[in-house]
């Protein structure tokens, strides 16, 4: 791995490329990195000029007199492979690739040379960002190699001046989306420590950097906008770290639409793949996910403010001056799955002792005009938060002026650092910069924007809550090695498709179902097997060509007689046959009928990017025409396969509707780990696995697995 | 009615209660009066100060020395009953209340008092405003009573300069809010004309004064926010009057939560009844639900910035110069119902021309830095609009600068006032203030949230079909009078639930299914019914007191043989007996089995708000367990009835589903209508009807309603 270190922390740049012409982007890059307080040397290299904006040229790299950690590239594309081979040559640790016209581009002449960018990265050992990135900016050096306006700023520091350091670091493919992070939480005051742009990601990717980051451990809160995952064992490794040490990611990946996967491919030759399974991965590792950037700053700023005091539960004590503002505040935290609830009378009547009749303490706490005018909103938020009925608190108020605030000063000061709960405020008005720099200097995070505040305090919690169910799991057991070796075995000898007959003993080696079935040849045997099995039978046909037995006549459900059974297989056989004259049958499966239960799809789909997901669903219309459908990387621990179900609409119709008894939610959870373990062992065997239906029987009788089906992939056939 | 134009334009203010201490908000008040052009004269009247800021104050009302339009009351609640009877006897036209301490506050005595404000108001025939108002503003008097900090800012005219007149208005129960709305839409530039706080509507309510501003016709987008709806006839008659006349109500209804209606009742007294039945209402008049005052504000200015050209569909393109930012902003409009598809290729190679080879037009269309800097964002969006594809335009912008779009200055306004499909903007960066104002004066919305740029296109598509649908529609018609008064006198003989033998009749009145059962009180009698209806029957036994047949076993389905009804006669006698040993049997209904069908259930439930509302949803579980339920107001008509049942997330199983035939939709629609009519016609007589199931068989075939149930209200049963 070479060493990002020297990306982002060089003793000394080299700009290839750099121009006296400050209205174009090589002439704009140079001065806005000399236009920040970078302590190092910064040579630019110009082929025409001896001179640029005042300092000596140097016509190549190895001209250069000292050494250079790190070069910016912001030449003609066709230049650019050249000139990286020489600055491997010449010793350098790090090169930022401006240039575009790349894999973005149409055809494939831009995605080979972007290859070579790579190829001659990985020789050199060197730390190579882009090509087509917008560079990037580090607070910690004052060092900002981008052309980007946002940095075009010398009027402001890079950090708010109380901020002695950035905690906030910023990954992004997209340069324009990434620095209009830093362009819109640096106005908010939020301090941000990196803010990099990956462009195309030739060599070094989103979660390289952010991995260096977290080992750096200096970031406590990450954005990211994402338009694809390239390696998706370094994403799965990096995402776990970070929610192992408590570093929220907080990220937007693109692709949600066609045209948004279309617009990726064109803008940094991302391939966006699937959404759902991105979706899945992400929520998989508590990876929060905001909408726009005004949304993801807003996130992060409640994470930077309340470190060390996540909300312990859902619980919202609300305070304001405004009863209107306060109600729909409320409105706003239920929608978002906290609770409201009513404060205790103890801390009620302390509440009520400052409110003149026309107020409530109930919760929203209104103080009105006339209790914010007497105790002030700090006041009253500290009084709130005093309720054991809240978990954390949201201070409504206007910060159109400063005037009142500068009155409760050190209240306010005191409360933003030493409430035990988390705090949030929104500004119904629009905050004054004084009043904006009073609160971000007490250390609140100040919202403008109602539903970002409530939307941040709930992934708050979610977060918290996700982090402590995947810090409790334990390491996640795969089978014993010789099942699985058997069943690699098994899997390698078998067909391409798998049908019920040959799938079953695979699945019933990681205890999924039994193998119960009997398989037979004859009108005869069927009969016998029945009487053997003794109650009713199911009959089914048994051929990799058919696999939609409902529709070929192929299956035949509570059969109770020898003549039923006998009947049927000889009907079976006929219309399978002339539904599907060329298919090869390897016989009629029989099997005792299942006993009732709730219908549930479980299977497992081969994501291009992340490989096998497992897939869950409610059986009948709910997959197929209510999408009601979840998704998750696998193995899975039981806890998330409980938190999976969890994330069904339908889950309730498990607890036991119309009559029905509760369902045995535990099997169902144990039957998806353990499918998830199968998927994960054998993951690059299987392209998909249908287990439709699995009955879940009511609590404590256990699943049935009703049909199964494995569809081995293109690789494991041969 | 009393002259609303004599409150919001009257030709002389007085201020009771006005101070000297601007410290305060007696004398706040005074001095944000006078800080803005008023034409007419503001007297002062206070019983302890001669003079009022410079002013000659009077003692009473009577002692002013001229005419007085509007009096503001800002003076102790206990004084304001016998002020305002004096400004009555003083010939004042209009009150504005701004005193607290009515309804909001806890007990009898501020309710008993609001309610002698409201009869002083109405024996005067004085436009009462408030109490507990935060008053309003006007900007086309410039005439601003209120003390709100958005108001008190002499430095900035009321209107931005390029506009002579305001054309949005807000309406909002909450001061605060209200005022918030004005301090946000007043950074945009958005026209503001009257921003009116109502309080808590002793007299006045939010629709008097929407009404008032229709009739006005100077209005052209209003912002309204509601703790409650006081007139429901009031409301709906102005709602429609603006969905006419094309003025969008831009709207939030605070409620939502337990929590917000418990601070709506204690903010302004509001009760706020059921939120569905709030939504219903609010979704049938083309009402745009925003989430909070920054949505509200943005969507405002998307209608305001493209009047007379709303979207004709859903398709929309986007331009950009950043990859990323444009397939963000694709995401964020396919997430809310909008199309973006590809360009149409004349378009693309028109576009073509201008882009560098890392550009790209298919759409989004990423012109690219370099595009934008050949061409500029404003002919890019021209070209982008001119395919036949789209239907809209957004074009994704940095106003971080204000340079680039000074060059293309002149193409930047012909564009935003010539083109002929709607067009928002959005800013990945925060705008320059010079840059936001170029675009408002140019004639653009120019957003800063990038969802509530996505969400006011997909609004006004919305809007201009609901407007559509809705100016289709002919008067609805209900039944002819004879059976209307037969159905009225029948119900108001009938006893307070009216089981399926006794519904069915009235029902069937209005076209609702058939009056086909037959009601029979012995075994032989089943039995002959059976036989003579011929093929299965079900049998239910009829009581008033038996509302859950199949809990008391009081039902008895397909019974095929004469011998199956008798048994089934007995044992449902014996069991719904023993089930409720006192409950008043009228017998046994014997009806013809219903062919299969799609279950659904039909419903009206009376809101205490809003009368009856049609319920609809689909049988099984999803409307108990998944809470797959839509409302509407009654009556309706067939298009309405058919968007309903549109808005169902299980919709698509009517269309057929696993084999299932597609289902009988436009009889389900009928159905609805006819039972809208019903309690339409019916309204103060009917608590409840529960069509529950009705079978929507196969298209062309019908629905059956299986089983029916009215419930009287308690009014109605004396």
């Amino acid at each position: 791995m070479p060493d990002i270190g020297a990306l982002l922390g060089p003793r000394s740049v080299a700009v290839i490329g750099a121009s006296n012409d400050i209205s174009g982007l090589r002439g704009l890059i140079f001065k806005v990195m000399r236009s920040h307080p970078y302590a190092g040397p910064i040579y630019p290299v110009s082929r025409s000029q001896p001179e640029v904006q005042g300092e000596t040229a140097y016509r190549s790299i190895a001209d250069v007199p000292g050494p250079v950690d790190l070069a910016v590239l912001i030449i003609p594309s066709q230049y650019v492979l050249d000139e990286l081979q020489r600055c491997g040559e010449a010793g350098v640790r790090a090169v930022l690739i401006i240039t575009s016209g790349f894999a973005e581009q149409a055809g494939d002449e831009g995605r080979d040379l972007q290859a070579q960018v790579r190829e001659t990265a990985e020789r050199y050992d060197m730390a190579v960002c882009g090509p087509n990135s917008e560079g990037f900016a580090s607070t910690d050096n004052a060092l900002c190699p981008t052309f980007s306006p946002a940095l075009n700023a010398p009027d402001k520091p890079l950090l708010p001046p109380w901020q002695p350091q950035g905690k906030v670091s910023v990954v992004a493919q997209s340069g324009a989306v990434g620095f209009s992070f830093y362009d819109r939480g640096r106005r908010k005051d939020l301090p941000f420590r990196h803010v990099v742009t990956t462009g195309n990601e030739a060599s070094l990717a989103v979660f390289d950097l952010v991995d260096h980051m977290l080992e750096e451990d200096k970031t406590d809160v990450f954005i990211l906008f994402l338009e694809d995952i390239k390696d998706a064992g370094r994403f799965r490794r990096v995402a776990e770290k970070a929610l192992r040490a408590g570093k929220p990611l907080i990220a937007t990946k693109i692709g949600r639409s066609e045209a948004g996967r279309r617009a990726a491919a064109s803008h940094t030759g991302a391939l966006a793949g699937t959404y759902s399974a991105y979706e899945a991965m992400l929520a998989h590792y508590g990876v929060l996910i905001g909408e726009d950037n005004e949304e993801l700053v807003d996130i992060a700023a409640g994470f930077v403010t309340n470190a060390g005091r996540l909300p312990q539960g859902r619980r919202i004590g609300i305070c304001t001056g405004s009863g209107g503002a306060g109600g729909w505040m409320a409105d706003a935290c239920v929608a978002r799955g906290l609770e409201v609830p009513e404060l205790d009378p103890e801390t009620r009547a302390l509440i009520d002792a400052h409110l003149p009749p026309y107020g409530t303490s109930q919760n929203p706490v209104d103080g009105t005009a006339q209790a914010i005018r007497k105790v002030g909103y700090g006041e009253l938020a500290r009084l709130t938060s005093l309720s054991d009925r809240v978990d954390g608190v949201i201070m409504v108020t206007t910060a159109r002026d400063v005037g009142s605030y500068a009155r409760e000063h050190d209240t306010l000061f005191r409360v933003a650092r030493e409430l035990e709960k988390p705090i949030l405020c929104w500004s119904y008005t629009w905050p004054h910069p004084d009043a904006a720099a009073l609160f971000a200097e007490a250390g609140f995070a100040l919202y403008t924007t109602m539903r970002n505040c409530a939307r941040t305090m709930a992934l708050m919690a979610d977060y918290r809550e996700t982090r402590e169910r995947f810090l409790r799991v334990p390491e996640i057991k795969t089978a014993c090695e010789p099942e699985r070796d058997r069943v690699a075995k098994a899997l390698e000898d078998a067909e391409p498709v798998l049908c019920e007959c040959d799938a079953r003993p695979l699945l019933a080696a990681y205890g999924l179902g039994q193998d119960d079935g009997a398989l037979v040849q004859s009108r005869e045997a069927a009969m016998a097997a029945a009487e053997e099995t003794g109650g009713p039978v199911a009959l089914k046909v048994q051929s990799p060509d058919i696999l939609h037995k409902t529709d070929a006549g192929a299956l035949a459900l509570d059969l109770s007689t020898p003549e039923a059974v006998g009947d049927a297989y000889d009907r079976l056989m006929a219309q399978a046959t002339a539904h599907a004259p060329d298919a090869a049958i390897k016989g009629v499966l029989v099997q005792p009928m299942a006993p009732a239960g709730v219908e549930v799809i479980l299977g497992v789909n081969r994501d291009a990017q992340f490989g096998p997901m497992l897939m869950l669903g409610l059986g009948g219309i709910h997959v197929e025409v209510l999408k009601d459908v979840v998704f998750a990387p696998v193995p899975l621990d039981p806890q998330a396969a409980r938190h999976l179900i969890g994330r069904l609409r339908a889950a309730p119709v498990l607890d036991g509707v119309r009559g029905a008894p509760p369902a045995d939610i535990d099997a169902l959870a144990d039957a998806a780990v353990r499918l998830s373990r199968f998927a994960a062992d054998h993951a690059e065997r299987i392209a998909e696995i249908d287990l439709n239906p699995v009955l879940v029987h009511p609590r404590g009788r256990g699943v049935s697995i009703v049909d199964a089906l494995i569809v081995k992939t293109e690789e494991a056939r041969d």
